[in-house]
């Protein structure tokens, strides 16, 4: 495998795609929009699943599923939900293909029209709303905290692989509470599991926040979400979190006995992350050789390639190095393929991001080392064979641990407090996060985006410089503002 | 929970709903033939897919994810499977809802029609190998061994939880070879990979074989299938595997560079399994009490009530049971709601078929003995405490092979060979499998149909009675006929 990828430099959206493409993770499909999740990067993707899927049983959450498609009247149910999806929903009109009878091939058969049109899911809430009618009777019902894991789809005008595409796959948590109190604390967990997740697996380090009324979720009360920023600048919305008050209850009549015996409606949540995590891992941390994946989340952590070739005492020396690693829950791999030359496994597996390589000759087995190569940091030693796990195992760890740092200080140096216009068109023009007043309105927020094609990332929920807020005034109208927010470019 | 089920032998069909229903596997939905999985039901299906995943990945395939959507001209380029499947197809026509202009609500924007509708993937052979055709060039890239976990969809008429759904949740393998040979040998190890987790985690005896040329599935030269008698008599199809000839690389055109540099059509297989596997589950098993799971697939396995309460020195002896338990790898839930007297809670777990039900009192205590009580025989004895995890242990092995022997006799008494038509037909009026001589045509197939109800199942791959084929003549016509083959009424 050649390293023939466009350079970060040169062009970073084009990048981005040739990972995407040389490392096997999602290759187009021709549908529209819709991508093919390649093996490797639905590997990675299972990775990501499980660990978030344990997190979520842990906080006492289980797993249902709901159906695909929607009937139209109900996404119209909620005024602001129809609103935001209705502009880009899959719409399903019939029910069978037929032989043209005039010769024309398959057709739609005109017969076959449904009464009321389907919608394929652009997110669950309407459904799984209408389901929590019949499950919910009493206070004894309630909570009700189910996740599912699911594939949705929105018709995206523009759409690039695991950033933004049409079909995506997805986990949706919608939470039914008999308190406001309850549900907010609830929107306020899953915040922290996702951010305790992206920080410590994927080694992203986030601003977690409150949206913005203009950038909330469609029908949601309040929108919290976690920022990250990507290499060229620009912000990544990674996860959401909504507190939905009883709009949804309201708008599917779901009620509940309280323990006084009065009526109530129902309080809900709904939280979710998608495939675009990919795309987050992705751009975070590679570099133009390839993929760099944290080793939490690599499906090979290790790999061996022998050099030149296996040989028996190779093999000897390779099978002792792996049952040491396998003992320690280590993924490795050794690749005794002889058609192909080193130097082409070792450009291979930098491109597929494997975080620590190990090269073994003949020479290095006489002077009882192995040459170990980590990928974050492009830089290898010789190392004693003897202990070579405990080695490997630190070594992950502090790749692991690496990559989080070096990805906080290229955020922490790329946000800027900016306290005038012109030094807030400065910092989004370098690119990063201007932490800057604004005076609290819609109208400004879209100006502002006209002007700069910034938008507001969210309201932090702490300080991004460890400092207490201020009051101040508003870095485009001068209006007062009682505290600063984040402002980013966005993917 | 009041055991308020419909006995089998009142209503044997309305038993199933009931269970369904009160042991909170699925719901119906408001959306025609989709059903909704229940938390409790969908923790079945996790462990069912938990498992076949691990045996997948144990015969060398990997995950991949591949489009919901298919261009309608995709189905139309091989003529069987379009045929199989343009009858029962969503078809997606428009991409956008609009409020309507003349105050109707939310409709179909006519001007967001699609240029080419898209179906819902009833299948997903025809996306997929559009797909290969990119990724497959030479012979190194053989073979491709690809599976997918995905929501499918077909248009049925007739729909009942799990067993027929409009949407159903399922895996497809799909793989592409150098040879003839080798496709087919994978064809075959699928139906095994099948055969040995239906049978022994799923506790369900199967008859594998061959579909006749009329039940194959729409584009194969060859379809196995694994057959399971259901209580009521009835056959029920749980999974197939497909030798699909070139017949879909030939429809995509994907051909590769064998080793001797020549181009040659790739050879192809399919083969899956579905939520249908939780219908036969629930029926294999399951008695007037409600359901009943074996061990494996229980997502609890043992349940242990206090009688009448729980106090503390209950509480104490039933923790060192759970911790010695939980050492063995059993999963064991604790009940100690004050609200639910003891028998209420006994006839929930029941109809929920958790396997082994411990109570223990006051007096069980002092007598160093507690109460085990089996799901499957409905049969209790007291034990003594010591040693507890050990006889649960080894319960829970019994039971799981008790439901496979009683499963198995229950087949075997209902397998008849028969050699006259009136042999066949009171056989197929009894329930159960016919063997039965046939002349090999589709006519005589439909004939039999048509007069019995009854479909031919498959030509088993081992003699049912484990005798030798003879040749003989077909049951209807009397013409010759070279083997017996497996018919019954089916779902």
């Amino acid at each position: 495998m050649a390293k023939e990828i466009t350079s970060q430099a040169e062009d970073y959206s084009q990048w981005y795609l040739d990972i995407v493409n040389k490392a096997g993770l999602a290759s187009n499909s021709k549908v529209r929009g819709c991508m093919v999740i390649k093996p490797y990067g639905f590997a990675i993707w299972e990775k990501i699943k499980a660990d978030l899927d344990r997190r979520f049983k842990e906080t006492g959450h289980v797993n249902a599923y709901f159906p695909l498609l929607i009937p139209k009247s109900f996404l119209s149910r909620e005024a602001d939900h129809v609103e935001g999806f209705a502009k880009e929903c899959a719409v399903v009109t019939h029910h069978r293909l037929m032989n043209d009878p005039n010769g024309n091939g398959v057709v739609v058969d005109p017969d076959a029209k449904l009464e009321e049109e389907l919608i394929i899911r652009p997110t669950s809430e309407t459904i799984i709303w209408d389901t929590y009618k019949d499950w919910i009777h009493s206070y004894r019902d309630l909570p009700l905290l189910i996740n599912q894991w699911a594939n949705v789809l929105r018709w995206e005008m523009r759409t690039r692989p695991f950033l933004r595409t049409a079909e995506f796959l997805w986990q949706e948590g919608h939470t039914a509470h008999a308190s406001q109190e309850e549900a907010q604390a609830e929107a306020r967990q899953m915040l922290d599991v996702y951010t305790d997740f992206v920080e410590s697996i994927m080694a992203i380090p986030l601003y977690k926040g409150e949206k913005t009324a203009h950038e909330r979720f469609a029908g949601a009360e309040n929108t919290y979400t976690i920022e990250a920023l990507m290499q060229d600048g620009k912000a990544l919305q990674s996860g959401t979190s909504h507190f939905l008050g009883q709009n949804f209850a309201k708008a599917f009549d779901v009620k509940f006995l309280n323990e006084n015996n009065k009526e109530e409606y129902v309080w809900a949540t709904s939280w979710g992350v998608s495939t675009r995590l990919m795309g987050a891992l992705i751009m975070m941390h590679s570099d133009d050789e390839g993929l760099v994946l944290p080793p939490r989340l690599a499906p090979i952590q290790v790999v061996i390639v022998p050099v030149p070739k296996p040989n028996e005492e190779i093999n000897a020396a390779v099978e002792k190095i792996m049952t040491e690693l396998k003992a320690k829950g280590i993924s490795v791999k050794y690749d005794t393929d002889k058609k192909k030359r080193p130097g082409f496994k070792f450009a291979q597996y930098e491109m597929e991001g494997v975080p620590v390589r190990l090269a073994i000759g003949k020479r290095d087995l006489a002077n009882g080392v192995v040459e170990v190569a980590r990928r974050d940091e492009k830089t290898k030693e010789s190392i004693a064979l003897e202990g070579i796990a405990e080695h490997v195992e630190q070594l992950l760890e502090d790749i692991q641990s690496n990559l989080f740092n070096r990805a906080k200080k290229f955020r922490d140096d790329n946000t800027t407090k900016v306290d005038t216009w012109d030094e807030f068109v400065a910092a989004i023009e370098k690119g990063g996060f201007a932490y800057a007043h604004w005076d609290g309105t819609t109208e400004t927020e879209l100006k502002i985006k006209e002007l700069t094609k910034a938008t507001s990332r969210c309201i932090p929920l702490e300080n991004p410089f460890g400092e207490e807020e201020t009051e101040g005034t508003c870095v485009l109208t001068g209006k007062p503002s009682k505290r600063r927010i984040l402002f980013a470019k966005a993917y």
